[in-house]
């Protein structure tokens, strides 16, 4: 199977185009390396490059970016909504297919201590590849962003960097980890009360209760109420668990699904996987897919 | 997207093992072919090659394991359960990507037209290549088998061949046409009573007044009452749909559907398509997959 690695690194820019361009030419410049995505946000003053390729080009790719983020951005004169603690903010590292998660984490460190030596940033290692459990969350490593992070890092000792040196220079630091897909995955109810969706949102998500891996917040969007959802682990909560649980909760309110919507990209087994478990396909498996048969076999 | 065309010729040897492997072997000497299968069956005395490739590959390959079963196999000493009019009995060619249903039925034509030309066999072509509406289903085309054919043929016009002579030598008559992509699925039921898989398979079936495009039959196996179909064209009739239909069926005799399996292959795309109709997912495009915007993008 070929492998597959993605990577959607966060630099805080997203107002100067020649940057945007700097960084994401220096990222789509490594051999073997395909730019899927650039998204650029003004107001966040953020950009996000969503790339692929395998494990040493990934590798290869994720430095030059941010080194070259590095050099053109300046955290003491930059302001945008978003939070953030560096130039380039985060680095995950998703595993799509031919490579385990192990190996995301291992490369996410390795990665993470060249970032330090190297370019001299403070690295901090989070989600799979955490080496204390308080930094598997991105948002409490990332806790007083920029300004914050640079007094405290020179005095605390919980937050001593992962790699490099325990002071921020103008390029603050990075976060660099390793996670599973993230399928950004909404349901629209047959209602326009978006107490339902809130109500339904409580019901499903992981920190009120839910399943493990869903994240969710109740909306109303086009005139008819949404629950809208991160699931960050869709071999443990599939997306079709997920539906069908909002499914019944809909129902105790007397609503139906109406319909649903995927943002931006889902990786093929997540909706084999929904097919196998509808059509209730118990001895299934992948190479009976003519086209992975011929990609793989 | 890469053109992909499945080829399944059928061929009257099951036994002699050095006739199979010449045959299979000349198929696979062609450039940009790849042999997926090689299924023989001793009792039927047949065996059938899967394999798939580009147009001019895919025709090139055909036309190689019908001049090699034209050698090899006389079917005037050939005997086995299975009906069959010819040394290749027939030949479906399949669009699988980056080809239409209407260029596999022009490659079905070439294809058909050179067989009787260079190799002086009777060609009928069946299916979505038939010419005359009599000619689409397999078996009318093989009524009769090679032994009453071979009567029929000099005397019978409505038993003219496509292409090449109207008389049959040794090697028999090909049938070649061009067809969807078949998925052999079999649904299990919660009981063992067959009756109930028989009244099902008469339900869901296009001849007896079901959905267009099933072939069903009530079995027991594995001591299971089993609705076993082939599904011949799944774009029109998909597989969420045929389950579906049998799920209510069977709760109309308080039984439950346990589990379904497919036998061999089955295109992404129709489990895709379960998928996307299971999840209510309206604005879903095939792009979304990830690898799928990988692998065509």
């Amino acid at each position: 199977m070929k492998q597959v690695i993605e990577c959607i690194p966060n630099f805080s820019e997203g107002r100067r185009q020649p940057v945007i361009d700097a960084i994401s030419g220096s990222i789509a410049a490594v051999p073997g390396i395909r730019v899927l995505d650039v998204q650029s946000d003004a107001d966040h003053n953020r950009t996000v490059v969503t790339f692929v390729g395998e494990r040493q080009s990934v590798a290869e790719a994720a430095f030059q970016g941010v080194a070259t983020a590095a050099k053109l951005i300046d955290l003491d004169h930059h302001q945008g909504e978003h939070p953030r603690i560096g130039a380039t903010d985060v680095v995950p590292l998703v595993p799509v297919s031919g490579v385990t998660m192990d190996e995301c984490v291992e490369l996410a460190r390795r990665l993470g201590q060249r970032v330090g030596m190297e370019l001299d940033i403070p690295v901090y290692l989070y989600e799979r590849a955490a080496t204390r459990p308080e930094r598997s969350n991105l948002a409490d490593v990332r806790r007083g962003e920029y300004e914050g992070l640079k007094q405290e890092i020179l005095t605390n000792p919980d937050r001593a960097p992962d790699f490099g040196p325990a002071r921020l220079g103008p390029s603050g630091a990075t976060v660099i980890g390793a996670r599973q897909f993230l399928i950004a995955y909404n349901v629209f109810l047959a209602t326009d009360d978006v107490n339902i969706a809130r109500q339904i949102a409580l019901a499903v998500r992981h920190s009120s209760g839910g399943l493990r891996h869903v994240k969710a917040l109740g909306l109303t969007v086009e005139g008819k109420a949404q629950v809208s959802m991160n699931l960050t682990d869709f071999h443990l909560t599939p997306v079709h668990r997920v539906v069908e649980l909002i499914r019944r909760e809909a129902a105790r309110y007397g609503v139906a699904v109406e319909r649903s919507e995927l943002i931006g990209l889902i990786p093929e087994q997540a909706l084999i996987d929904a097919a196998q478990w509808y059509l209730q396909l118990d001895g299934f498996s992948r190479d009976q897919v003519l086209e992975i048969k011929l990609r793989e076999g």
